[in-house]
């Protein structure tokens, strides 16, 4: 039987006003689903990656909609647990232009943040797992998620599973310090990493602006250093005029590094990107694809991803395989 | 200076699919505002009483968005408060026919129900009041806002200010058990009361079933007697095939009962009708209608609330006043 | 060539809410096209008839929209004229069951209104006419209209095609008073004329309720009578619960009258309904048909009307002649 | 390892204007996807039955679309195979009280109707499954559509495997003798029928109206006999006015018949109702029911699907199960 | 009592057909409310200052839910009167790239076009006011406009109350040489001017083209000499390509004149934008902003309204202030 | 009397989810209607032009709506034939930045594409023409449909009427070698004639890139020569990043060349786009606008029309010839 991947994290429902309105202008609001490891979880399977993912949600119409979202995209979800009443919730006020996007979170107290370990079948989970990814956030939202992470990825490295992990710092779940401390737990189960030269300088507690792409890397080799992690990635953003931004990125190894980009694209839809990109760098992975494929996948799917709308990256494994991040511009195809 | 009718208890954002979806169905929801004594307010405030609402809501755009739909129909928020992170919802499945509607709440752990007495300005909120209005949601929802609200009803009574109360017993909020508890503590400060005799029922711990509305209104009689309200009315459902339904009403004094109904209705929409009701009886008593006139007033206020989407019931009161319960139907006015 | 039925009257532009919501609580508004005659032309234009409209619109885009309209439908829009820069419109809140359908006017000074008979060519619009129609709500919005109106229908007969009139009285846009005045003056012009009994009562000035249609139609002959008409055509509406009415009509000329109905049917939209009966017992007199099953064809366009969302009759000739007044029901042609 | 109910036949995707509009009113199409054994599986595996649906859809993003909202409510979607350019759709035009909903197929040439026998893994797809079910539908849109379902059919009797049939006859898709023909040979290899005594009258190439639902059920007993079927299920309609009907149903066996109903109920949707009422009797048939348990999970089941939109039957088994036929009714649950 | 800021002006529904689309291709419309007097009051109670906001309504359902969108941003309406029949509109074909959107009026006529100065209570308007502000627009849309909009300013100078004035001039409103006529008779009455070099052209009767933005600004110092404003206030507008723009502003005064900009903004709505820009400055005043602060917070708002759909500014002071002109780019908040 | 244009192609309809969403993200779909002869048939009848259209669509509701979009711009219809059951369809995922656009037809079999000569009445069709225009897509569709064109063509010719065509080479239709086979038979009956260096490229069986305009026009050059076309028209397209594009186009005569451009613009719907090019400039030949003119109008169209959603171009003539190619901008007019 064919091994999958196995995720672990909070399926949040995502409702946002029509047409870039401010909360106080809306009278309908467009659901769609998400949270990191759930947006992954979709690509992979869309993909046509064995995946599986875990996690709880309320044992109600609104915990069912979410499941049924996961399961629409074949991923597996015998492990998803369904108790307590409340689902994670966040409101979004699309930005445009020099407007920021704003993010309202009401995820305090849902199913997934009360949830304790043993409510998981922890064991049965890693049963027919290949890898295991958990992100910063499960980290973040209550002790309970994160003594479950962590039990998980203990587990994980028990087993010979490997694990991957992405930082995913949210400013608004919980402070800097708290964060650093969690991190320094959990990066030494870490076989794979997904992070930013900020979580560096988190690490460091060191708090200062680094410009250079270059520079960051940098930062990023000597964290990959002290923890040997067989791959660290990361992403790069330079934000021009109008929604345009430049997209590139960079893997490292013990031996060597690649980046790859800028890739120029107008953005429909920010969120969800980092996943998708994630996304990419697992499938690559998951597939034996060389560093330097492995990067193209997945700055390919991070690009695309911003001219998507909704948390997952439901771009077909043939639209991403055909972005030619230096061709020529398509515009329709008939 | 005019005084006014102050209302105290939760607002809630009502989310719902359109047309009858159920949610596993539904990609986008209508919202609308809703609450008992927000609803309350509303209609009061609409028809040209002066009246003023305290709640809790948020500190973030949702929680502006709900002051803001009381603002537009007129209503006082100056003693509303603005602290914690989230906004009592409920998510609705509209049924039709032989369905019945789902209400599925996410209201625990809201600003609201974690708001203490001292966060309000219990004396300021009174200070203009000549009336106020409490119901039973706010002594089911948290040990923190039945404290405000007994301590609001009691400081009423030393100031002379009348106080109406409406059982609203919701089965998906607590138990039978723990409400009977909570009324009998509430009762005696009650000068007004809106009830049916299923909370006659509870009060005494007997569970049966009455079918004739004489009979019902005759254990109203006794709970009058028992406290001695100034009034006490109770509305009547008979639930006719296809959505439509006969309603009918009642009041109880010490010294005389009058009925009315029934009045035959088609419904669109079901929620917020018994607050409806209850504004048309206050707003009766607060401009000195007579009993029969209170009760007619009360009804179609009931009837008309049927017919119109949201919680709310903005009806004018031209409309409410010119509804003719026997008269000849005129279906379009131009 | 093939002669055509010429109509004359004010095109409206109709703005409702969604979902029976009044005013005050929508943020956006359904457009659809209306106005008595041009609802005629719509219908047996779309069954086969030749049709020409005049009317007047702005000259701007609103405008342009409206014509547009009937030109899909095949009617034959040459003699429209564009002047001006006000479109009639009207506001529509849907009534529900015990409420009823409000309706508000933005109608005063539309191009409509301010037009002058010298705006319009009146000998050329009636060189290919075999038929004329017209109503009363033409000669109650301005001074102008009714000139040209009268002009129109002076004209007409003697040229000598035949004139239908509608009484279409409407409290919002004039008195009995001013209306008995203008009736008086075009009926002698008439040859076929469609009315209730209110406007017998109207031109008698006397004010009372007539309850059996019997004694309605005995009315209507007498102004039959009185006029020398052809034809005289009504329909009778009585109003069950829930938005069910019992539908039926009658004609009545020198020599015979006849009875139809009643046909059930569940109201969707109540407006235009009157026009599309009037536009079915024209396509009958077009098309020689004999009187029953003038009444026939007109009483199942009258029907079906009012489960047609929008002002226009956009049922085929095939769904009219297709509906049996006294048939099995038939819920799905699959 | 678990056995699963196999169905097999064409998906469609749904296209319908809103608010009852006619086409040629229509800016935008809702779209759902049905078909009648899609239908079934979805009911059957959203009550948690393990369900596998066989068909074919274009190997392009329409025809995925299809299968992922298969997946989402955990059907099989393995033996789905993807080839050809087009779906079968299906437009609709939803009537209101008189006017009959009409339907516009355009599903001729589709990839379902253009597959033959070897397309598919006809061995494989039957090698879990303890239960076929086919209907008249695929007997009729192709000759290879025919064929395949008579294949798949023949060897479900060689493995043993139960063998359930619905007639389903459609004006639109074939005359009444080439259906005749069709169904005399696969009748044979049916042990429980869906069918209603019109199809009888079909196979004796008789043409009359039978009015009473007890002459109806002689009709049927007279098939059960001939063909020796271990059921057979029949469903009556009573359409009163408005869009009330009176539903019922009975059950025929060798030895024994039960009639159950009749159930009012307002429709929202008539589309798939028939299906729900087979995917009711499958599952109380899977699940061991008694033949009156059966009947009622049926006819719940049936009745619920008229108050709920789309093609699909979305009410969980606990909704059909709690439906009570005889009991009081409710209309909010909060 | 704290004495609030006064405005009088028409206020307007604005009606848009969704993206983008002209009036010929849409079946729905938008609804907001506007007019430039009402969107400075809504940006300015909405930012904490008292606000007061007189015009005149229809007495109908129209006029009273503009009154609501008012109110509902804490605005006092008690000085708005509700008499005569229409609501000013205007519709909307917004354009795209290289299309201008195209603005059609219908306000001729409105309910407060009509409005005589003795249907205004003028002397309590003023009772609590410590500014007033108007525009030409007043001015232009009628004799009785203007002399209500002249009889305030004067009523205001006698009453020591400052007076603010933008010019807004509408070509499809009036003449350049009636306005100038009123523009000469209104501004010896003005404290605080808003207007372009385009304005001192027009009262120089001179017609040409300025370029460079300093050029403007040194026509402008002119105006502000002759009529001795305290301040004058201009915006100036670069059109890049793609409905990217460049916005700067600049202020005057008898001693000094600052420039502030440009802002690179990519537009969403355009309409109401010099009125946020009004509002900021305003607020700026009112809050004894110095002059460099006071054309931050006004540029800050006039960019920002360019990213909010609607006529209505409602970007909240915090988003306003907390806007960095030369800062970093922020995409989310989260 | 005067004489028109005649079309003869297919017509299409188009279903496009909202917002930029794939079609598995999607559960309702925007209609327009299009066709490359029936685009350039309702901008020329849009514009004034005297114009008929002569296609196929099925004998149902969805043909029916076809012909009455057609009819609303003024088309002539009377040529178009009903028959046969499937309309062209085609299904559209709209692209953003770097993702572009899909197409997936559902036209094969189609009543157009089933069609034979003798359906429809040639001679007639071509009575009352001038002018004829033809495109390469109906020779791709079908034996049948090439034949009518065929056929069409050449009567046009023997009658003195001039011929226009566009060979509009669609990838997903036909190979390029059964298109050459094609174009090589018609292309001697053509007058004048409207295609890029591609199709050069094809005719010739080579396989390039070429960059620079000027060399594109010097291969279309030498078709006009091959053929002596009275002018051939091409359009030249530089994408830019951001769906910005800079649009250029040239004509070619024996004698002289010209060419326009570029024009910048930021496209909101490029589906269309070539054929109001088209009709721009066969606006300009039957206007016997000057060769510069003509480029003039038809670049102004073929710009506009990328800011304009749906299908078919409905900027009026005045928009189109009031747009200043090198003007100053004007973002709004009111
Ligand atoms: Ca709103
Ligand atoms: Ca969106
Ligand atoms: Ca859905
Ligand atoms: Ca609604
Ligand atoms: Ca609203
Ligand atoms: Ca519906
Ligand atoms: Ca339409
Ligand atoms: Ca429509
Ligand atoms: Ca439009
Ligand atoms: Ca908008
Ligand atoms: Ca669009
Ligand atoms: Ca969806
Ligand atoms: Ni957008
Ligand atoms: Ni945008
Ligand atoms: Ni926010
Ligand atoms: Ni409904
Ligand atoms: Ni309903
Ligand atoms: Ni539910
Ligand atoms: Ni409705
Ligand atoms: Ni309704
Ligand atoms: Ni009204
Ligand atoms: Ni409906
Ligand atoms: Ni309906
Ligand atoms: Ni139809
Ligand atoms: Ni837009
Ligand atoms: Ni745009
Ligand atoms: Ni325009
Ligand atoms: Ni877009
Ligand atoms: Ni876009
Ligand atoms: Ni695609």
């Amino acid at each position: 039987m064919m091994k999958s991947i196995m995720l672990f994290g909070e399926m949040l429902l995502r409702l946002t006003p029509s047409n870039h309105q401010l909360f106080i202008q809306a009278s309908q609001l467009n659901m769609v689903y998400g949270g990191s490891e759930a947006n992954i979880a979709v690509a992979l399977s869309n993909w046509g990656e064995k995946t599986s993912y875990a996690t709880c949600v309320p044992d109600n119409n609104i915990g069912l909609a979410a499941i049924m979202q996961l399961r629409q995209f074949g991923v597996n979800t015998d492990y998803v647990i369904q108790q307590g009443h409340k689902m994670g919730l966040y409101f979004v006020e699309e930005g445009h232009s020099i407007r920021p996007t704003e993010v309202t979170y009401d995820r305090q107290n849902s199913a997934f943040v009360d949830a304790v370990p043993n409510d998981y079948q922890l064991e049965e989970m890693l049963g027919q797992a290949k890898w295991l990814h958990v992100s910063g956030i499960s980290l973040g939202v209550s002790k309970q998620a994160r003594e479950t992470t962590m039990a998980l990825v203990k587990l994980a490295r028990q087993k010979g599973i490997k694990v991957s992990f992405d930082f995913n710092y949210r400013a608004k779940l919980w402070s800097i310090e708290e964060a650093r401390e969690a991190f320094i737990e959990i990066l030494p189960y870490v076989n794979v990493c997904f992070g930013s030269y900020m979580d560096v300088l988190t690490l460091r507690q060191e708090k200062r602006k680094v410009k250079s792409f270059d520079e960051k890397i940098e930062l990023l080799k000597e964290l990959q250093k002290e923890y040997n992690f067989d791959q660290i990635f990361t992403t790069e953003r330079e934000i021009l005029d109008d929604n345009v931004q430049n997209l590139s990125c960079a893997v490292i190894t013990a031996t060597e590094h690649h980046k790859l980009g800028p890739v120029r694209v107008n953005v429909l839809d920010r969120i969800g990107t980092g996943d998708s990109f994630v996304a990419g760098a697992l499938f690559g992975l998951a597939n034996s694809y060389s560093l330097q494929e492995t990067l193209d996948f997945a700055l390919s799917s991070f690009a695309l991803k911003h001219t998507i709308v909704g948390d997952f990256q439901v771009a077909s494994k043939e639209a991403v395989q055909g972005f030619d991040l230096n061709g020529e511009k398509v515009i329709i195809k008939r």
